[in-house]
């Protein structure tokens, strides 16, 4: 049975930004100084001015192109300790989940020796993090919420995070008016990540009343933002999407995902495809998992006119097959939430090969 | 806009209160001894069995046959310092929002000088209180995820709560096997609560998409709980007005309750009339002011086969009805949140009177 975290505290509404200031001053620290981690599409952007940047502070612009590394992650912890900047008031991260979860890992490593790669797992980090706010700029992958961090470490081929309940946000600002200039393809993607969390939820064994209340919640939210009529961008739109992502974060840290996240994140390790994109390109291939949602996941697309990539995993020498499918496979947890514990008789090799040649 | 702070942990399942005994062993303190406050329903309740009470421990048990008043809970933090437990690892509140908001106010109270009216209205609590574990035994009240417990000030006739950060538990465990033994007439009342929560604040001016969210998730569950043909006590149903009323609490802690409650609250302070009937006696006279959720409120009792007390407030002295009105147009944020600021030019004596008369 889950003790589950709740994030500490959450300011919601459009403009929400603007009190970042004042949360700043609230904490209570030794140091005077933060660290920004920005995604770096803001780089020149006029969100920039609505922070409280001071001299002293310290911004880093977290490139998104590529999923996050545990070599980036310590990259990152090594400038602040060569600065002598590592033990700041509060972390901020703003962007979306790449962002997010960069501001996660390096403040649980400012408090934990070590490297990233060490805390990849459940419940290995020993210490509190630094004190951390979240704003995210995309809505969907649940980042904000969520009690993990997910990164790639190239060497041994795993996409996992550090699953501990010192990785979840301290302080959120959730302001619509952030997700405002999202291109509308990557606003779906993301968008997908929420629904798809919760319809692999919604459907695995290690279900319970409070995750389910997440996930339907979650679901009736993105029904309603991506099969309305309205533009699914609309400033209501993307005030639901924003909450449906927190929802579904909320909904996961009480359950698992299931059968698309692993082949998703098989995509990401050995094709470096984005997670979120990743997962739709997945489910494309999931009619006989999931055929509801599959139905209605084909529907909301059509409805947004967004395309989803196909054939990149169609025709592949059989070495990338068979590390797409060792990359798959590892995730235990969720495949065996959606398919028992003996889900590898389901999901044999040839079975694995013949879904990813379907994406 | 609210920087909404949640619950900072939760445990929820059949059972889940078998691990008090691990969650108390898991603050860091440097007392030992826990304080509970435990309705006194429970008195000679195997429930007691449960908990991994010590002899250095202390119990009280709550009356709830009235509601908390200011010099209760007064009364209780004198004991405490009378016997130098003042400092305690955690205080323990088991029941229903009676007993929870008891904890929550002596939690306060100890880390607070003065009295409990003194801190009667929002955010009036300086430091934060001791940590504190609620263990509600009935759903519906909210009173496990809000920030406020309510209390009644008889001298200057004030039902109402310290409303503050502070106030927020930092652990539940709601196990929905504590609500097995509710009087089905209790049950229900205490679940409309909920369902009352939810649709004063969708009804209001006060409203955002993340209350909406926790409100419209928390009233399909009272719709599955209590429109169903199961059983409205059944296992699964008493999961779901569980996570139900720990949503329509999140809900109230982004918005603010209607008409219902400030009657109702003129109900308690005047009659004594429980918190819980008394916003279901207060329901049966809203008929102009919510139409279509007065028609599901009334088929809801039908299907319970539910009777909601009637003709208490229909024949009273003329001193009453002055005291009732005083009592209900005091409430001025939840009443300018349902009719707007002039909420005095609907709400007129006559007019207030008119509804009671209705009850």
């Amino acid at each position: 049975m889950n003790n589950s975290k709740n994030v500490l505290r959450y300011m919601f509404g459009s403009g929400a930004i603007s009190n970042l200031s004042t949360i700043l001053n609230n904490i209570e620290s030794d140091s005077e100084y933060v660290i920004y981690y920005i995604d770096e599409y803001f780089k020149n952007s006029s969100v920039l001015d609505f922070l409280p940047i001071k001299n002293i502070d310290e911004i880093f612009f977290v490139q998104t192109q590529s999923e996050p590394e545990t070599s980036n992650i310590d990259h990152f912890r090594d400038i602040l300790i060569s600065k002598n900047k590592n033990k700041p008031k509060a972390i901020i991260a703003i962007g979306g989940g790449c962002t997010l979860d960069t501001g996660k890992a390096i403040a649980n490593l400012l408090t934990n020796s070590g490297n990233a790669e060490d805390y990849q797992g459940w419940d290995l980090v020993k210490n509190p993090g630094i004190y951390k706010i979240g704003i995210p700029t995309i809505s969907g992958t649940g980042a904000e919420a969520s009690r993990t961090c997910v990164m790639i470490n190239p060497k041994n081929g795993l996409k996992l995070g550090m699953n501990s309940d010192f990785t979840i946000y301290d302080q959120l600002i959730l302001d619509p008016n952030l997700t405002k200039s999202v291109p509308r393809n990557q606003y779906f993607y993301t968008g997908m990540d929420t629904y798809l969390h919760c319809i692999e939820s919604l459907n695995g064994s290690y279900r319970n009343s409070i995750g389910d209340a997440f996930s339907h919640q979650a679901i009736s939210l993105c029904r309603e933002v991506f099969l309305s009529d309205d533009d699914m961008m609309s400033d209501k739109n993307r005030e639901k999407l924003m909450v449906a992502s927190y929802l579904g974060g909320c909904a996961i840290a009480n359950s698992f995902v299931g059968i698309v996240h692993p082949f998703s994140a098989g995509l990401s390790v050995v094709l470096g495809t984005h997670h979120c994109v990743g997962n739709c390109i997945a489910m494309n291939a999931m009619e006989e998992f999931y055929p509801q949602e599959f139905k209605e996941f084909i529907l909301m697309g059509k409805k947004q006119g967004i395309e989803i990539p196909q054939g990149i995993a169609t025709d592949l020498d059989e070495s990338f097959y068979k590390k797409l499918y060792d990359s798959t496979i590892i995730h235990e947890k969720p495949l065996s939430n959606a398919l028992g514990a003996n889900f590898k008789n389901i999901l044999t090799y040839e079975k694995v090969k013949e879904i990813f040649k379907k994406m």
